[in-house]
């Protein structure tokens, strides 16, 4: 097993992101491949303490690096040599088994896209981060990478999500709901209603285990496992999560801060505290899969650490060993929906 | 000031309806209209300990109730003498100045534009509640009421808002913000790029503070005091944001319960915990307006207790006392978006 790795994206890049990589190496035992400017990630691999390349690690010299700001849809014309579209290409040329890049969201899946290409037949790639649940954990798809969506699309990114859950999360038969503003099945939008439709249909045909509508607030209490909907409204979700998260984490920080009692309380809850903030913290639950790209290609937070970029790589593993591709394509014949 | 109030909506109605409208006049001064079935509300009077009406309120008797599986669109037609029907028309006739009801979301929506109707030149009501932020709080504007939405909705929504903010909430200048999936002009569907458009012009022609596009989660971190969106989108954020936070205080809740230590660290900080809860509960923050109505129509959480109850009134008498609605019609030539 290869993992490529972008050395150049992200916040944090190189030296986090090599460090991660030096700790994804040791932990999960695969060879990393590193594209990017070989003396800046020779000098962060120095900084880590290695003064020679570990064995099993390659870097692939690039000259250029995707920027926040540079334009998703011509960046690969434009810098034909950067870290993140050699990284694409290595990937589509069978040089390592996945991708992980902390780089521009936008430019990776554009580039994943064009340069590795979707499975035949899947109409859009989905970006499918796991979420926090009160149960457990959930795949939201989309979260972002479709704002606008077909009934079409979101079938797909239904059957999509529910054979992520099996595969790479190892949920059973993963209960799949409809992202919805109400249970019953008058609710929402046009695109809400025919998606219910067919998805009901692929339910009685025993392809998906379809439960129906869903709210937000159900889903976050864990009443499914895979969440359908809109790249537009997931992001809504997936940030309002966030947000909330990150509101509940300094609420409850200030409240220990009152006087010498309340610090005291909170050296006493300290190792639950922790694991609290590191259930919201999407620095620790890794990075988001991009599925429906023929080739397994996860985005890391941009903010990523050595840490984040680590538990990315083993995110990319689990995908890569999954056999979800072969899934997708050989139940490629449930997923199209004919034009009423 | 006399408040109408639905006395059989709600989970928890006649009793703690009763109970809560007691107290809202005792705390407001403001007289109290109640509608409903006469001997059920003064049994429930009389379970709080009032054996004769107190003065100042009074009963209206109403013999039928709109149910949660009412149908919104013609509920009204077959239950002449509902109690909510009935608080409706009061509050048309000018017999108090705002209503509140527990009873059925879509129901009020569907009453207040038939019965009470819209501000003219308004083109739908929206629902609009106050969401905690880390630095204060925020209108979100629709949050429901109107599933499918145009630019022409929403530059409406941005001024409805506006006001509110204003006026109810005491926020000068209220900065708007429209919800998106990023920061930039360029994203989104055409919904929100065509009402960015409109917006900007709106804020150049100074009637309106908007800060351009804005994510959900720097909207949750306080990144402006109202976020216009469409009704599904809304929804989904105020879902995740109640789902989050009943997620983080469960886990909150469990951390406090390992053993006899954590336990005394809770008894600590107990006052600081509970206010947390109280920031992430709808039953504390009262109710979600109804703007763009022609009087104020106040709709409490399906799960009110009286303290919400109260609330509820609390809020309906600010928003009476306002001005808001002298406000959207002295300004409605601003809202009107000619078809391009």
């Amino acid at each position: 097993m290869r993992i490529i790795i972008d050395a150049m994206g992200g916040d944090n890049a190189p030296l986090e992101i090599v460090k991660g990589a030096l700790a994804a190496q040791k932990r999960f035992g695969a060879d990393i491949t590193l594209t990017g400017d070989t003396v800046a990630v020779l000098r962060a691999l120095e900084s880590c303490g290695e003064t020679t390349l570990p064995s099993g690690m390659e870097i692939v010299n690039t000259t250029e690096a995707v920027e926040m700001c540079d334009d998703p849809a011509t960046v690969f014309r434009r810098k034909k040599d950067s870290s993140m579209g050699v990284a694409l290409q290595l990937l589509r040329d069978g040089k390592g088994e996945a991708v992980v890049s902390a780089g521009s969201t936008g430019a990776l899946l554009t580039g994943a896209t064009l340069i590795v290409k979707r499975v035949r037949g899947i109409r859009r790639a989905a970006m499918a981060p796991v979420i926090p649940t009160t149960t457990g954990k959930a795949v939201l798809i989309d979260c972002g990478a479709n704002a606008e969506c077909t009934p079409e699309y979101l079938v797909q990114f239904a059957y999509l999500g529910s054979f992520y859950a099996r595969r790479v999360l190892g949920i059973d038969n993963p209960r799949v709901g409809l992202l919805n503003i109400g249970a019953e099945d008058s609710k929402g939008t046009e695109l809400q209603k025919e998606t219910l439709a067919w998805l009901r249909r692929a339910d009685g045909e025993g392809h998906l285990h379809f439960i129906g509508n869903i709210e937000a607030k159900e889903a976050i209490k864990g009443g499914c496992d895979v969440i359908v909907t809109d790249g537009f409204s997931g992001n809504i979700m997936l940030k309002s999560i966030e947000g909330t998260g990150s509101l509940a984490g300094s609420a409850i920080k200030s409240l220990f801060k009152k006087n010498l009692l309340t610090k005291l309380a909170a050296a006493l809850v300290m190792p639950g505290l922790n694991s609290f903030k590191a259930m919201m913290d999407p620095n620790k639950v890794g990075g988001t899969a991009f599925i429906g790209i023929s080739r397994p290609v996860i985005k890391a937070h941009g903010a990523s650490n050595a840490e984040a970029l680590e538990n990315a790589v083993g995110q990319a593993i689990r995908f890569a060993e999954s056999g979800l591709i072969a899934d997708i394509e050989a139940n490629m014949e449930h997923m199209k929906v004919e034009k009423e």
